[in-house]
């Protein structure tokens, strides 16, 4: 059941300008509680506590990402390009609609800490008793099914999961303009019109017209400014510390029996990983930041301190390191205990890490992780990786590491600050 | 005590590119919990459910205009006016960054309900038991009351109280841009370079050189255009209506000794009316959504459907009327109550205004509200009242009406569709 | 015979990002020598003197108000209008395409001196024996003339011409954009995109959906900002009146028979009023400027000094009038002529005028020179003409006088400075 | 003798927003007849053939490389930094303001054909009989030679030269920023403030600060993307290729004592190898293309077809070689001169070439060539060049080499197209 709305509706977006909706579906979707929840998590997470802009939300991703993929298949369609499967419209638009449905607050943090994975919860989302599912089940009573396998990217149409999910797909696009326009950073910006252009429905893949090697280099070198810029800046990776510390200790405690004064459930349920779908819908940014709130005055004082350094934004701050230094870090580690301090939550060590681009190699990625590579496609209708014709695409594939840093709150360590070894004043440039 | 800092900080800004601190009085104020506060308060209010771009908070406007003020002393330091009192800098300069400081939670339509005043409470936060008081006392015992004097616009220097609060002030300034930013309407651009060029301190008063009239006509045309495109948006002023109704029964049902399944402090002294410092400085938009989303399971169903109604962005529908009609309205009340529909909460109708531009007429102004007009300065130094020379402005001055609309929940009286007199459904266009 | 490409053309355009051609007729038209020609005409005239940045060409221009006209029509026929004359699309980019292609080298200032008319010569180039009569034959016979009667307004589909010439034509959006753009004048530019949203086809015309009303007020006070900031600038004025002197002075000696020592046809041919289409179509502004260079040797002093005035950017000064002062001026003629300098041409009064919008009363209007008003459709079908809803639209119709000024060369009056009478030198501030 | 100018005077700039001149220097060299001669040599020589918008001239470009000086010495200033020698900001201004200022039109192709060399003609200018010798004179009589070693890159504060021409310059930030704006290509955009900021004076050089390395990143792969998209242009050589093939044929031409309907001084002087200063400021592109035009009558059809194909833009063709294959291109001049074509002119191979970054090797250079590397400076004041540290700098560094490209006139071939060999037809893909 594919229905068009009556009137086009139209978004103001500032990244975008407009965004379409054209479909039923579509619409109907926006509307659910489910997807109107994303406005409460924000898209890049703590990373408001470093560039003040960045407070927008998962849904204008969602809706940036939605948008970005009607325009290329409204491309593939305008030229009449065989190899792209028309009858795909209305899947492919709502799996890049619904792609982060399942997003919790503060994910990526989170994560780490309770081993839930976002993925999971969209197919959840979208196959449990919500009004995303009902929705879905309109078109086709197995659509539902249909969607959340475009998210698994295990469709058996692999070009419809490349435009939701490749190197090269409509959520990285969305997100790189999106976070470059919100942070205020310029390094992010490239020419998605271009992009948009010399992208093709070619077999079972979408590929680049060759002629359009110069246009992708640009959007890598883009993605590669906004690791160095944005995602890895040190003062986003404490205030990550911080997050996670506070829950981490949250966790410790409620294992001990400690008895909260301000425990809502969907965060009891978190504390103890047994969060069903309905408290996961209650989990959102608002109720993380309540929560912090409340705990400020909880009895243990390193919980509330932990929650009133991330509220004021009183964050632990950074020494560059050379490299992982085990043997000062052991030292360190003793000086701290001998101050009071505790090691465990006082000093942290980070190196964050990330991929602008991957040269795929099969053999190294385990099933279901890899993301495909770029290919070029000549007018011979010959294929090439693209770092292979690239070299500036060459020099920026594979890992690229963020600073080596060990964060420390370094205002409870200054009244100690004689008592500090002189190898330790050193490494922290006290 | 004005202590310069070592190193010049650096904000990214997306509207301004870069903010510079320069002052460590600057630096700590905006460390400080009740300053970082502010970034848990949206500039724009519910209007992020009308342009979901507008997730903006009161920190970065806060800064922002700081910045602005900034420009300007030092566009007026480096000219040498000795009309400028050079001394006032950083009082201008922390009176900018903390103006806003004692905004609530959706201020605008909170305070309709609650009767606060969000400039009584800056003042609060600035003399009271705060950390920002503390950082102001560090330059002078007096400094806080003289801060607070600029807020209330009674300190005996008019034209600092001027660069913050008048008709062409930092405030609006930033306001616009910012708010233009972030929806992604760009009719609110305009050109700030060429305004700063073009104010000059003329004994007390900021006043415009006559040749920058065009650029303050093209000011005054963009805050006559987002006042249409965005502050009085029909489906904003329905979110606020929601809003607005959820506290109003939260206050009535308190009232009548209904005992809530979540009422933290902040919020029960709000529904009071005896909210102190301490509360008030918890009161944040994370507070009201969680409230918010423990609400939708109240047992009383008016105040949890408009709970669920906020939260989901299930917002009234709205009809556009030609002006009030009292004799249909009173007829709709009567209907309403035979359908078992609330005509108290759901039929209400709104007609926002506001001014783009007032031309001071002294004697219809309640002490202390009035804001002064622009004057322009010609090279003979006759000041003229700047609607006096411009048509546009001239056309645009005064009271400025949106559209006249009845909000009603569409979905509630559908069922009883053909039950509605004619009247009716004509005026709602069912 | 309408033939497509086999694949679209792109060109590059800062303005609109990119301008695609997708029919063979409009890419021939392109590629002809007289439509090339464009490149060496500036569409701004004399404003390079005042703006650095505006040296863009009539063909830019062409191309954009192409491409507008393309975007308008793409989009009627996407919305399947049905008013929308289906089969007027070719002709209308035609239309669009030449509307300009008669212009010749300062065009403005030339055809107060000579009285020729650029459309008449649009007309010419478009029917007489040129490449592009050519292209448009083949499409077939009549179509030269058709296009023709669109440029004169005769065409018997009012709606093409419309298109082509109105007061929200293709011709006016690109111009105020484009200006904008080159000159750096962020007062210019309005939400294009927004504009073709409300165009619709009604019955003969183009109208405005009513709730468009605000983004046509914002494009009509940007034309207003663009007359007072770019257009009327005096010093643009003062470089088109140099210019006007130099032909004055060169026809009156070419009356009075002098021999120039470089003087090539078609320049000879303008002096004469004997202009032929060959000759015209050499007529460029390398040759005028080339002209000049050489002419600033000529042993006439009158003509060299004013040649390298404009050559060298020494312009005239001015000064500002309250109003034409017929008193004073006479006397200054007289004091000029005391002094040994030319009244004729050392002391001139301008005064620009134009009008942002026209409030079209037919009974005021020449035939063929009327541009039909701006109406506004509601949702019943009715149409309002836009002033009636406008307040700020109606505070800027009619006519808009720039200022009043006198214009003098400084340098040459200076030596006599203290000969001039009281009177004068306050006038000119000297 | 340094004169502060009594009111600043501004310029608008697309690129930079406001020009600002504060010294009666600036402001009478700007003034200069031979400064206001670069209005009529456009910066990007033929790009305007490929790119419509790229007609802005060399004179809007001085003036925003002047405008970039400024702002760094300005920064410099104001931070206090004690390597910067406070006295020679003058003295920078002028050498940033005139480094330009003997360059002839379409000077690179020309200077091919005639040996000659812009820089050269720069001292002339500064050196010689001039307007711009005069006022550089009233700041001391020793200033002209200055400003001149400044440009020759001899002076002896190797600071002042480096502001000027390394490869960080405020010529290539400025050129980037502004083909860019104007091309309307987006990639050479890159963040200047930010790159600004970073700068800093260190003994006799200037360096980046260490943590602004990525905004230097992004600027070295913006100057990499023009390359290939602008500069590299196949239609840009094509029209490059036409231009330099008119002046070899007038040359030959001239030395067979060919006698030219027209022929004034500066082209006659030009072809002869006699140019003198004063011919050569009267050398501009107005000249160029009226000259064009006159010999597009020319009863040499050789050269008078060539003047039509550039006037007209009916470029050569272009086809994509592999390789310089020197076997194919002897046949295929045979194959020319048989079908009675030129192959002196008809056939054409171009391979463009630069470097994006030079990685400095002293020993490769000859003397006064080189371009200083970039360095970076850290905390412990070490300086390391930029590539060591960059991977992608790395990757870019070196010499670029354009598109292997043969090109000729198609429409002259193609009558005798299966009179082609097999391979040529092949190559051509005829």
């Amino acid at each position: 059941m594919f229905v068009k709305l009556q009137e086009e509706k139209v978004f103001k977006d500032p990244v975008h300008h407009s965004i379409y909706v054209q479909d039923v579906t579509i619409w109907n979707l926006i509307n659910t509680p489910e997807f109107q929840r994303l406005r409460r998590i924000r898209q890049l997470g703590t990373t408001y506590l470093t560039f003040h802009g960045a407070e927008h939300s998962r849904l204008s991703h969602s809706l940036g990402v939605y948008e970005i993929t009607r325009k290329i298949i409204s491309q593939f369609e305008r030229s009449g390009y065989t190899d792209w499967p028309q009858e795909e419209r209305l899947l492919s638009l709502c799996a890049s609609l619904l792609h982060d449905v399942g997003h919790g607050p503060f994910s990526h943090s989170l994560e780490q800490i309770f081993h839930t994975d976002h993925e999971e919860w969209t197919c959840e989302v979208i196959l449990g008793d919500t009004e995303i599912n009902r929705v879905l089940r309109e078109v086709s009573d197995d659509f539902p099914e249909r969607v959340a396998s475009v998210i698994r990217k295990t469709y058996d149409k692999p070009i419809v999961v490349s435009l939701v999910s490749s190197q090269l797909d409509a959520d990285r696009m969305d997100y790189l303009l999106r976070d470059a326009y919100f942070t205020g950073v310029n390094y992010g910006t490239f020419d998605l019109d271009r992009i948009l252009r010399v992208l093709r429905p070619y077999e079972d893949k979408i590929v680049v017209k060759e002629s359009g090697m110069h246009a992708v280099e640009d959007y890598l070198v883009s993605r590669y400014q906004m690791y160095w810029q944005v995602y890895f800046h040190p003062v986003t990776r404490s205030s990550e510390i911080v997050l996670r510390q506070i829950f981490r200790r949250a966790k410790e405690l409620h294992k001990e029996g400690f008895r909260f004064a301000f425990l809502l459930a969907p965060i009891k349920h978190l504390l103890e990983g047994s969060l069903q779908l309905g408290d996961y819908l209650r989990l959102d940014e608002s109720l993380v930041q309540t929560t912090f709130s409340e705990w400020a005055n909880e009895r243990d004082t390193l919980l509330s301190s932990l929650c009133r350094r991330f509220l004021n934004r009183q964050l632990y701050k950074y020494a560059l390191l050379e490299e992982q230094d085990e043997a000062w870090l052991a030292d360190a580690r003793q000086e701290w205990l001998l101050l009071g301090l505790n090691p465990d939550y006082h000093l942290e060590v980070d190196n964050p890490f990330d991929s602008p681009y991957d040269i795929y190699k099969p053999e190294q990625k385990p099933a279901g992780r890899e993301k495909p590579p770029i290919l070029l496609l000549n007018e011979r209708e010959q294929l090439t990786e693209i770092s292979v014709k690239s070299d500036i695409i060459r020099s920026i594939a594979g890992i690229q590491h963020g600073k080596y840093c060990v964060y420390y709150p370094k205002d409870e360590l200054l009244p100690y600050i004689d008592r500090l070894s002189k190898n330790t004043r050193e490494k922290l440039s006290l």
